[in-house]
C-alpha cells in the first residue's frame, strides 16, 4: 500500500536538483521502506532563465513563489533556496496553510526559529530541519529526540567543512591560509566569496542551532559570538602540533548554573581528543552529559548529495505524521533562560607574540597579563638576531579578563605585533 | 501545559532503577523541555523477594507481571528486564492492547522482531528500541528515519564494549586474554558468566537489528553468523599492529546486488579506518551509503545511565505520539529479501600457523591455498629453532574456499597448528 505525497519545492540548485533526480531514481527503494512516494507538483525558483536544473518538467516551474505554497496539490513544501528572504516568509505561510515544512536553511532557523516554530505549533504541523546542521550527519533529530531526556552540558562540533579543509592543508602541508584557500575554491569546497564560511558565521548559526535544541532555550544568531580563521597561520598550526594541539574552527555551546552560550572560534583542541582527528571537509560534533558521558557524531557536513539524503529523511518523517492525520505536538519546547555574554566567559589563550628580544621585556608582558588578573600557565620563547616569537598560554579567566590582557600587551613598546590569539579547548568544567 | 503519562515498568535492575531515579530527580527539566512527566503506576519484578530497587513505593511493585500491562492507568510500557521470556509476550500483550512500548532487549527484538512490529503496526501505535544496540548513541532513529531515504552499503559496528575493553587491554598492555578478561569483570564490563559477550551473541543480536533497519530486509538472529574473541591472542594483535591494523570484534552488515548478510567476527582494521581507533568500552558505529559517503557514530555502548537516556529518549517520542492521537505508521517497513549465507562472502583471512622449519612446508602450504581457489596476499615467516610462525594473509575469496584452505592446511604434516583465524575488514566494495 503505496501513498503518495504531493510535494512542493522551493530552490533547484544543488541540493533541489539532487533531491529531484533521487526521488525519480530511487523511486521504488523509497517505497519499499517507507510506503512512500514523493511527487513534485510545483518547483519554485527566483529566476527562471538561470535557475533551471534539467531535471523538471516544464510545466511544473514558476517564478511566482507563493504559487508552490498554494498549490492545493501540494501537501509538503520542501525549501532548499536558501537565505532569509524570501524563504522566510515564504516558510511561514505554508506553515500557517497547514502544510508541513523541510527546510535545510540554518541560516534562516537561526534567525527566525521561534517564529517558525510556533507557526508549526499553531497548525499542529512538523518544520523539520535535519539538513541545516552536519549535513547528512543525523544530529537535530537525536539532540531533540533521542537526547530529550539528557541534561546536556556542552556540544563542541567542527560544523563548517571549508574551514576545516583549510585548517587541515594548512596543518598537515605548510599550506598558508591564501593557498589553502585558493585550493578550497578549486576543489568547489568554498564559494568565489568565502565569506560566510572562513569568517565563521555560517558555523555561528549551526552554533546557535545546536545550543538551542541540546540546552531548551532558544539561543539565536545575534547571541553566538564568532571570529574565522583569516588570522590563523601556519607557524601558529606547527607550535600547536608540538604542545600536543590541534587547531580547529570550533562552534562550543555550554551550559553552566549561570546559565548557556554559544560561539564560533578557533580552537587549540588537545590532539587525543576524537575532534582532534576530523580531517578535511568532513563534520564532527560531540555531545557531552552526565549520562552519556559523551556522544561523537562525523560525517560529511555538505554537498549535494548528503544534504538531499538529510532532507529526504525529513520528508518521510513528516509524511508519516501527516499521514497519521493528527495535530502533532513540537519535538522540543524552548523556556526562557540566561543567555552569558562571551566575555564572562572563562577562556583559555593561547598568544603569538613578536617582541624586541631586549632584557625586561618578559617581565613587562607579565605585568601586564597579571593586572588583567590573568595568570600564565606557560611561556615559549624563540629567538631570532633582534626580535623574538614569544609563545603565552594562559591559565584559564574570564575572556573579558583575557581581552584587557591583551590591550596591555599591545600598548608595551617592546611587543612589535600580537600575531594570534587562539583560544584553547578545556574541559568544559 | 504540562501532561502526564502513566507508566508501566517491566523490570526494575539496573536501568529500570537509574531510570526511576531519573524520572523523579529530573522531573522538572523533562516537563521544560517535553511538556512531559511520567508517573510510574506499576513496576513488575519477577521475584519480590530479590528485585527490589529502592526507589520504588511499595504499592507499585508487583510479581504479577500482567498487571503491568492491564493497569488502566497504565498508558505507556516500558520493558527493560531482559531476555526472551516473559518479556516477548508480554510486549505482545501491550501492543495488542494499544499501549505504546519501549524496550531496551536486543535479544528479543532480534529473535521476534517482525511479530512484535506487526502487532505495534495492527494497533497504530509505536515500538521504539533506540536503547537495544550502543546504549545511549542515537542509531535505531537516524537508522529508520534520517538515513530511510539513503541506500545503506555497509554498516560497520563495535557493538560490544566488554570485547572491546578486553581487546584494547590486549593491545595497549599485550595482556592475555585471561588476564584482560579478568580485569573486564572486576570492573564490572564483563558478567560472571561472560558467555553472551566473549562469544559474539549479544553482538550478533545488535548486528541483525542494524541489518535489519539499515537494509529493510529483515534479519533475523538465526541469519547472523558469529564467533567471538576466545581464541584472539596477544601474539595475533601484536602481529596485526605490525602490518598497520587493530584487531576488533565486528559486527558486518553487507548489502550486494546478491542481498544482505550480517556477521560477527575479530577483524582487523586498518589503523587509519576510524573503528581503529575506538577504545575501551566505547561502541561506535560506521555506516556507509552512495550519498552519505561514511557516517560515524561513537560513544558509551552499555551501563544504566546511557540505557536509561536511549530509554527516555523513547519514552518521550512514544509519549507524543500517542498524545497526537492518531494511529502511527510504522518508521520503516520490511521487504522480502535474500540473505546470503556467509559461506558465500567474500572475506581476506589472516591466518598463523605453527610449522617445522623444514624445506618445501611453504610450498605444501601454497599449493593448499591453490587448490581451494585462494590466492595469497602476503607470507611472512618467524623461525624458531625447529619451529616456525608463519603468518599469511590472503586476497579476498569466498569465506567457503578459506575454510577449504584451512582444512587443507590442517591435513599436512608439517603444520603443528592453526593459532589463528582473523578476517581481514576489506573496504566493502
Amino acid at each position: 500500500m503505496e501513498r503518495s505525497i504531493g510535494i512542493g519545492l522551493l530552490g533547484a540548485g544543488t541540493v533541489g536538483g539532487t533531491l529531484v533526480s533521487r526521488l525519480i531514481g530511487e523511486v521504488d527503494a523509497i517505497a519499499a521502506k517507507t510506503g512512500l512516494t514523493f511527487d513534485v507538483r510545483k518547483v519554485g525558483v527566483r529566476n527562471l532563465d538561470r535557475d533551471r536544473p534539467f531535471q523538471v518538467t516544464e510545466g511544473l516551474l514558476t517564478d511566482r513563489l507563493v504559487e508552490v505554497i498554494e498549490d492545493p496539490t501540494v501537501e509538503l513544501v520542501v525549501e532548499v533556496m536558501g537565505g532569509l528572504d524570501p524563504a522566510g516568509d515564504l516558510i511561514l505561510a505554508a506553515l500557517d496553510a497547514g502544510k508541513p515544512v523541510v527546510s535545510a536553511n540554518k541560516e534562516l532557523i537561526a534567525a527566525r526559529g521561534p517564529e517558525l516554530i510556533a507557526a508549526a505549533e499553531r497548525s499542529g504541523v512538523p518544520l523539520l530541519f535535519e539538513a541545516a546542521v552536519g549535513g547528512a550527519i543525523p544530529i537535530i533529530r537525536p539532540l531533540s529526540e533521542t537526547l530529550a531526556g539528557e541534561k546536556i552540558d556542552r556540544v563542541v562540533g567542527i560544523v563548517n567543512g571549508t574551514t576545516n579543509f583549510i585548517l587541515t592543508k594548512m596543518s598537515e602541508h605548510g599550506t598558508t591560509y591564501i593557498d589553502a584557500l585558493g585550493q578550497a575554491q578549486d576543489l568547489g569546497y568554498a564559494e568565489p566569496d568565502p565569506t560566510a564560511d572562513v569568517s565563521g558565521e555560517d558555523a555561528a548559526a549551526k552554533a546557535a542551532i545546536l545550543a538551542s535544541l541540546a540546552f531548551g532555550t532558544w539561543v539565536g544568531i545575534g547571541d553566538v559570538y564568532y571570529e574565522g580563521i583569516e588570522e590563523v597561520t601556519a607557524v601558529d598550526i606547527s607550535f600547536a602540533a608540538e604542545f600536543g594541539y590541534a587547531v580547529k574552527l570550533v562552534g562550543v555551546c555550554e551550559r553552566t548554573d549561570a546559565g548557556v552560550n554559544a560561539r564560533v572560534h578557533p580552537a587549540m583542541i588537545p590532539v587525543e581528543h576524537p575532534l582532534a582527528s576530523i580531517r578535511g571537509a568532513t563534520n564532527a560534533i560531540f555531545i557531552e552529559g552526565p549520562a552519556i558521558d559523551s556522544l561523537l557524531f562525523a560525517g560529511p557536513g555538505a554537498g549535494g548529495d548528503p544534504t538531499a539524503t538529510a532532507v529526504l529523511g525529513d520528508m518521510i518523517d513528516a509524511a508519516r505524521e501527516t499521514l497519521a492525520g493528527a495535530q502533532v505536538a513540537p519535538r522540543i519546547r524552548f523556556s526562557p533562560g540566561e543567555i552569558i555574554d562571551f566575555s564572562d566567559i572563562s577562556t583559555e589563550w593561547y598568544m603569538r607574540l613578536l617582541v624586541d628580544d631586549k632584557p625586561g621585556v618578559l617581565g613587562k608582558i607579565a605585568t601586564g597579563f597579571g593586572d588583567a588578573g590573568v595568570s600564565i600557565r606557560s611561556v615559549w620563547q624563540e629567538g631570532g638576531e633582534l626580535e623574538a616569537s614569544l609563545i603565552v598560554v594562559t591559565h584559564p579567566a574570564a575572556e573579558r579578563a583575557q581581552r584587557e590582557a591583551l590591550s596591555s600587551l599591545r600598548a608595551i613598546d617592546e611587543v612589535i605585533d600580537v600575531g594570534s590569539v587562539i583560544r584553547v579547548l578545556g574541559d568544559g568544567k
